[in-house]
């Protein structure tokens, strides 16, 4: 029971990953600076499918997954200053970093070398393997702990801790914003955050998508145009006129990258969010030639990044496009087979925690 | 003869590149903007070498290459307000663009989809290829007529004209200077241009390079440090510490590129500026993740930055190194003999045009 352990539901192998099991497991060492959070919704990332079914590779198991985390700081460490015990409070998909590298120092603290994933990750100086939001309490130092605007809903708030600053970050970044045009490629969680945000800070927005199936969506979104590459010569009309795509295609099966690379203006950047399982893609020097164009990757973003994130949420009326699902074995093993199946528009929250966890 | 036909040392294909015959040809028709430039002195560019051996692909036979050009303007048109007639004159790898674009007239006329090559490329609205520097004389837009500063040597300013320029603009345009950590990947001729000039803007410089060769000559020319990828976890001491590195090499073969980027700090830029013959590389989205980094590739630069680029050789004294020979069937085939084989160091000036060519 809390606060010596918690519980959760975790899932034992990848040969079973829509099996999970209701049980307690030990948290790391309260410290300090650390916050206990007593969980009431968590969204359903992707990543959470790639590391369950073994796509990424072997992990840690047994493992609670999730990492798009809200709920109530119910502890706070005698250190704590961010962060008031009772507030409404997110968790994203990091626990800890060193706060005292270059890159912690530079608001790159998603970039530490010393940095905790909040799942399958071993907290340093134990042997303790840090358990995901698919539970009922999680603790994290006070640095990755969220204060939230009262005006967010939790079941909408949730994604936004990962999959939202996974989108939102890069666009900041990258300069996203009125006079520029944005393309976002793929329609998916992440993807209709990229819309979302993209809109809200005032770029002209493109979704780029394989067919036309998510156009009539994108747009409701409040896209300003939409790019389906089953189309013939689709890039030709749009050559050099992006600049920005952020690429959160979850696979690159039959890509053909330059012909993306051609929608992009003198220097323009292309940043892929996803870690699609399975080979990469093979560049040239060529694809880059005529515009001098660059290619990168963005990870999650920083604290004062999940902030402004938050803050422009609220002020905008920004609202996630969720599907509640109520936590349990069947719950989590229905939205997981779907989240596998590319069925879900466009996030899964779990919800009811109280249900399920007694506190 | 000039000012009806030049004469140049063609190449007939891409079986018989060693063999250059000299012999007469037309150039485009003479315009408001033209400037006829005498040739002085050429530079011998690697694109030289793969144009004429087919590396990259057929081309337009017989050809004259050489896009390094010094020499002496002797004609200007009617409506040209940037080139005196009698001055001293660089052209480089571009002899028009339209100048009426987006991008040129943001500074990026080398991205300029109506640009013409200094040679092997048709000019607009004739059946004429364009002949490079091989030759007695060369005819361009006064836009990529460059006035060169007395201080700097025909034939040390000659290979400044691409290899300088390649170097040098993705450098000043990723921020190299005081304070900024730079790696030149590739000593050739391009990457010795990298050292001279990245220490000239002010950055600490390194050169990384197959084996420790090099090494006292990247010293010679004002390197910071050198690395040689052939030593055991070469990259370990160095990770996350460069904010730029400019990747001259000329292949890609047993190139892991994982860990020249795991060299870069957050958000650093790994740019290209060669176009390797053969296949490309394989990227995987987790080799951008752990530092959010950048790979792109540099074309030329504008007419801005070779005045800048001229200016500061001129300033700091900076001297190619530079090996003569003097311009003849017999010079040519040896030079791109030994150019093909790496045997150079580290670039050739082609002089001693008043002797082959009469005025």
């Amino acid at each position: 029971m809390y606060p010596e352990s918690f519980t959760g539901y975790q899932v034992d192998s990848s040969e079973t990953w829509t099996t999970f099991h209701k049980r307690e497991f030990q948290p790391k060492p309260f410290e300090d600076y650390d916050v206990d959070v007593e969980i009431q919704a968590c969204g359903i990332c992707g990543s959470d499918i790639h590391t369950i079914t073994g796509g990424w590779g072997p992990k840690n198991f047994p493992l609670c997954v999730g990492h798009e985390v809200v709920g109530k700081a119910i502890r706070v460490g005698p250190k704590v200053t961010l962060i008031k015990q009772g507030q409404r409070v997110g968790v994203g998909a990091q626990v800890f970093s060193c706060l005292d590298c270059r890159q912690c120092k530079n608001d790159n603290e998603t970039y530490c070398r010393h940095q905790v994933d909040t799942y399958g990750a071993k907290w340093p100086e134990t042997e303790i393997i840090s358990q995901g939001g698919y539970a009922s309490h999680i603790r994290a130092h006070e640095h990755w702990v969220f204060p939230i605007p009262d005006a967010l809903k939790t079941s909408q708030v949730a994604p936004m801790l990962c999959a939202g600053l996974t989108a939102y970050s890069p666009l900041v970044r990258n300069g996203a914003g009125k006079g520029k045009k944005v393309g976002i490629v793929g329609l998916g969680g992440i993807g209709h955050f990229g819309v979302l945000f993209a809109k809200a800070l005032g770029a002209e927005t493109w979704v780029i998508s394989r067919s036309h199936a998510k156009e009539a969506d994108s747009l409701k979104m409040g896209a300003d145009g939409f790019i389906a590459t089953e189309d013939k010569d689709w890039n030709e009309a749009h050559r050099m006129t992006f600049d920005l795509i952020v690429n959160t295609a979850n696979s690159s099966d039959g890509f053909d990258l330059g012909k993306y690379l051609s929608l992009l203006d003198v220097h323009g950047k292309w940043i892929s969010v996803g870690l699609p399982e399975g080979s990469g893609q093979e560049v040239k020097s060529n694809m880059f030639m005529e515009n001098g164009c660059l290619i990168g990757a963005s990870h999650l973003g920083s604290r004062k990044e999940v902030l402004a994130m938050l803050q422009l949420a609220a002020d905008k009326g920004i609202e996630s496009w969720v599907e509640e699902i109520p936590i349990s074995e069947k719950g989590l093993a229905d939205a997981v087979t779907r989240m596998k199946n590319n069925d879900v528009r466009y996030r899964f929250t779990l919800t009811g925690y109280d249900k399920v966890f007694s506190s």
